[in-house]
């Protein structure tokens, strides 16, 4: 087992990497403050791992809540039928909440630990690899509001995260490659050798090797650790970890949560933004094509979708969260492995490349 | 004007006490951070104080949200449609939210603050003597789930508390004695003196007698203030705050939110922990009588409702936040000014004194 660490002070927590983590009680009892927990995950994942996570458990008192499965049902209706069950069961301000499942999961069940009695605490069981790599680490929690992805939550930080990579051998395919786009944007932020290695792994990736696997995902981690350690609220290059975010959300909501993936979304506001640095004269048109390239790979998509015209898409950015002041901020290339935020670039020229017939 | 502090490191703010706070824009501007401007305010409070608000920052873009009067109300649906007219609205990170109104403004409003994009900045307009005593004070926000009050917020601190005397102007009576139940809370908690003062001042307090009432907000804030400082989130001393509140939540809870007031429901809440105390043998008959003659005096209830029978108050009281592991934890009496938590009393005696015909 390989073990990281997100430094935040009083609020540091591990990350836990490894195979059959889900068998052993011993990882979980240091953040156990009561006999009463409470397991929050889907009706996907609980047929395969419920079971044996609460066989860690016998002498504790369990609820169990399950959420539907989808984007589409991240909302706040979701929260509060968790916070029923537990005033139902009793939970009180020493239960531990323990999120089951994937980044959906994870981020509904995480804002309510952080809403439940103003706070409990929760531990990051995530089970796809876009959740392994991202959305468990770093305390973003929250649901989406028909009117923008992720409006409505919190910071609020795990105990631990506990990733057992086992659970990527029964992940559908298409989920293993929308969590690769999360994996590449590590790369493309500020690790050009990790891309490299991405570059001549993403075969082994793509095949379940479970050595890939985990270097993969501790690589990614510990390059989001050290991001989040820096700047807990995105107060400045947290802000990063967003590139292609801006264009993936507003496709997110454009085709209605669900539709595409998170990573399909990203991979494509990805490319778009390669697009537009080079526009700016500011990345090589070569590096545009590695960077598709490894998407498309991947089998990813690496233009925006059909359906969405230019004008909708930009309609629906300007509620982004990362919009500040009234002007957009985007996460833009210098060159892989080097990317910036900044909203000095032309907007026009953003409007071109949105507008380009897909090709 | 009167200026005490909430001593809280990064999250520390003042709290501004005075006549005719509204009026000077220069008290609100260090925390604009941005030209857009949210302002949640009721149907009650709106047409007697927004204007006059509105009116500091005409060069600002303002926006409105406006809540219906009443704890009934204080619910989740009511914390969604500020996030909903903020999207609208096109707030970001940015905005600052006011919140102008009493106890339930400030905090259904603050725990939209704390949930928009995460978290925004916030400022504590207080216009009842409740929420400048108590609820403004201290970054609890949240609402009540049908099955427990203040069941579902956060910890979000205000950036600044504006208590603007001349607003008890115009609260009703039955209000003001309502908050006069929070403000001798801090005497029986810590504060002897004050509880003497009390005694002596009450009539000029009912009479709304400015400067006994300046008096009476800066003693109950200092009193606020220290202990939040000393124990932000409730691990230990600030439990001290909630003398009479698990009583007095189960009466609210049980006959329906908003038919008693709060602090109604808190003052008879406070007799039955005086009562108990006394059956234990930690309290003298004598502080019994003189702690239930100064609420009695105020024009306060000094017994549970007959409409709720002991067992009624008991169930309520197992879902309550102050229940750990299992446990619950009661504000109990050595002496007037001197109240301790505890969990170490009579159930038995709990359920005699619960069970008392009134009289």
């Amino acid at each position: 087992m390989i073990q990281l660490r997100v430094d935040l002070g009083q609020r540091t927590y591990p990350i836990m990497i490894g195979q059959d983590l889900l068998s052993h009680p011993q990882l979980f009892l240091p953040y156990l403050n009561s006999s009463h927990l409470m397991i929050v995950s889907n009706h996907t994942v609980a047929p395969l791992y419920l079971s044996k996570l609460q066989d860690c458990f016998p002498t504790l008192k369990q609820s169990l809540h399950l959420l539907p499965e989808g984007e589409q049902y991240k909302n706040v209706d979701a929260v509060m039928a968790i916070i029923t069950t537990m005033l139902q069961q009793h939970c009180d301000r020493k239960t531990t909440l323990l999120a089951l499942g994937g980044g959906v999961v994870g981020d509904i069940a995480g804002f309510a630990a952080a809403s439940y009695q103003r706070g409990i605490t929760f531990i990051q069981i995530p089970t796809t690899l876009l959740s392994q790599v991202d959305s468990s680490v770093g305390g973003k929690t929250g649901v989406n509001h028909p009117l923008g992805k992720n409006m409505v939550g919190a910071f609020h930080q795990p105990a631990a995260v506990i990733v057992d990579i086992d659970t990527l051998d029964t992940l559908p395919r298409r989920e293993l490659v929308s969590g690769l786009a999360e994996v590449i944007k590590y790369g493309l932020i500020n690790d050009y050798d990790f891309f490299c290695w991405l570059e001549d792994h993403i075969d082994a990736l793509l095949a379940r090797d479970h050595a890939a696997l985990v270097t993969a995902i501790e690589r990614s981690c510990s390059n989001k650790a050290r991001i989040v350690a820096q700047d807990e609220r995105e107060q400045g290059c947290r802000a990063l970890l967003n590139l292609g975010h801006s264009f993936g959300h507003a496709i997110e909501a454009g085709l209605g949560y669900g539709n595409w993936l998170h990573g399909e979304a990203i991979s494509a506001g990805i490319c778009l933004a390669a697009r537009l640095s080079c526009a700016q004269g500011w990345l090589d048109r070569q590096q545009v094509t590695r960077i598709c390239g490894l998407l498309k790979k991947t089998g990813l998509p690496v233009r925006m979708p059909k359906e969405l015209s230019a004008q909708r898409i930009l309609a629906l950015m300007s509620n982004d969260k990362k919009v500040a002041c009234g002007r957009l901020r985007l996460v833009l290339f210098h060159s892989i492995g080097d990317c910036f935020v900044s909203s000095d670039f032309d907007y026009k020229k953003m409007q071109d490349c949105l507008g380009q017939p897909p090709g």
